[in-house]
């Protein structure tokens, strides 16, 4: 199969790196020095057992002339996502299945403009990776991804994780995709966010009493707007399973953390923005969410005015 | 009078230089190196208009031979008023008057264990200063000072008053000194809360957006515990008043912005804590203070890690 990855970060380039096992992979870069190194050199890609090795795929950074592939992953931050869909667009043919794995909630709407529902899927997943270099990457995270199409049919999400599987990626269907999104969403506004704002660790948001209590009010603010969108969370459950990814994460510096010590702008629209309009959208209060989106995107300015 | 001052930072400094002109000032230090400048070399003030004068004040550390004064103001921080005024109970007689100018509300409660009703005055100033060396300080800021005492009678309050506008200060006294210590938590609570977090000056909190709109709902949320706690504030305009306060002082660095950076513990169990603890008690949700209140105490878990 052709497969087109938009985004050749560290996620983006770690499932190109996987897929390119059994694949024909087409990463395609923002910068042309991204893409050329690929290219010439290969992607390294180190394991956590200490092994590395060297794949090659395709990379570019205009797909004007590229016919359309069977399918289009989306590993661009939250914001560059129009514009790399809109880029690429020949990408996207009409047999084209589009995937994101982003962060985050709410990029079906974005989606549906370039796809219709039968040909959009949702993913999520525990892989984690950091970029070394433009062609280099450390695969970090070992975890599950959880694939699910849009309109509920199980055969497109069956065939991708099927693909994800063959390739040494664990992956499964699920039915229920919107569920497993706001699942991973509890740890990123209930936690991440927090890193942002706070500039420590996602440990230290469940070591220290003030910073954990916070975390719970979020989860609980999360799951009551989760519910009233057609969720089934348990309140306590959820915040149990949050502060044990924060204490099982020693030293974990999520991306809206880096993000906001670096001065570059954050995905935080797509995660404590997701909650707030689904807060809105069924009248449920989440002014915790309200506030912690409002100081992140004030640390944005701060960083761009500087 | 002899007037004893507890705490010998900017403002009880700035004071004590003042009220020196007319009365026997004893200004009560925490290092002996500080009491020993002010009593060598005498307080020197700085004005706006680029005059400077020297003030003999007595200073010392240690009041166990001191006999009761006729007022004591307690200028400590927050957090050490119980261990000042406990370290320097000889000064206080049964006659004594008790004030505080302290920042932030809900003093009274620590004053009373140690003199009655009639004998607690509170007090909230517009007068600022910055320290430059143990015995140096700018007067920074210009204004009035309200004086109200806890039992409501006025001769108290009326004295007090008289007795600043004597030495130079601007002072009136006040009825309901509990509207006039919510008045200026408003801008505390609302503003000066948030450049902690935030880490800019206080005009930025009003020139972003984001934190512009987060101001106004602590504003927003903090009427609404002010007026079930017995005040009588019109939300929208307060909102406009401490906005203009941040339009109206570019560069401002309020002490817990300063407080935050330095590592040091801050005032906001007397700030954004007030609020919420009047919340919790009137039965009023305040969920923006209590955020607030949790990431500045996690800040300064943060820095007390370090």
């Amino acid at each position: 199969m052709k497969i087109a990855i938009l985004g050749a970060g560290a996620m983006g380039s770690l499932f190109g790196a996987y897929l390119s096992r059994k694949h024909d992979v087409l990463l395609v870069c923002r910068r042309d020095s991204a893409a050329n190194a690929i290219l010439t050199e290969g992607l390294r890609l180190n394991e956590n057992d200490g092994t590395a090795s060297l794949y090659k795929t395709r990379a570019c950074t205009n797909t004007s002339d590229e016919s359309p592939a069977d399918v289009v992953i989306l590993f661009v931050k939250d914001m560059d996502s129009v514009s790399a869909l809109s880029a690429n667009r020949s990408l996207i043919g009409g047999n084209t299945l589009l995937l994101t794995l982003q962060n985050g909630g709410g990029h079906e709407k974005t989606l549906l403009s370039f796809a219709d529902e039968q040909h959009v899927l949702l993913g999520v997943t525990q892989q984690g990776a950091a970029r070394l270099s433009d062609r280099e990457i450390r695969h970090t995270g070992y975890g599950q991804t959880k694939i699910g199409s849009l309109s509920g049919s199980k055969e497109t999400a069956d065939m991708i994780a099927g693909m994800f599987n063959d390739c040494g990626l664990p992956a499964v269907s699920v039915t229920d995709i919107h569920q497993a999104v706001w699942e991973k969403l509890m740890t990123n506004a209930g936690a991440s966010a927090l890193t942002g704002i706070l500039q420590v660790t996602i440990d230290q948001i469940a070591a220290v009493p003030e910073s954990r209590e916070l975390c719970e009010t979020l989860v609980r603010e999360a799951v009551l707007a989760a519910n009233a969108d057609g969720c089934t969370f348990d309140a306590d459950e959820e915040v149990q399973k949050v502060l044990s990814v924060c204490e099982n994460s020693v030293g974990g510096i999520p991306s809206i953390c880096a993000d906001i010590a670096a001065g570059r702008r954050t995905e935080c629209e797509a995660i404590t923005g997701f909650v707030v309009r689904a807060g809105r959208l069924h009248g449920v209060p989440v002014p915790t969410h309200e506030a912690v989106l409002r100081l992140i995107h004030a640390l944005e300015a701060k960083s761009a005015a500087l």
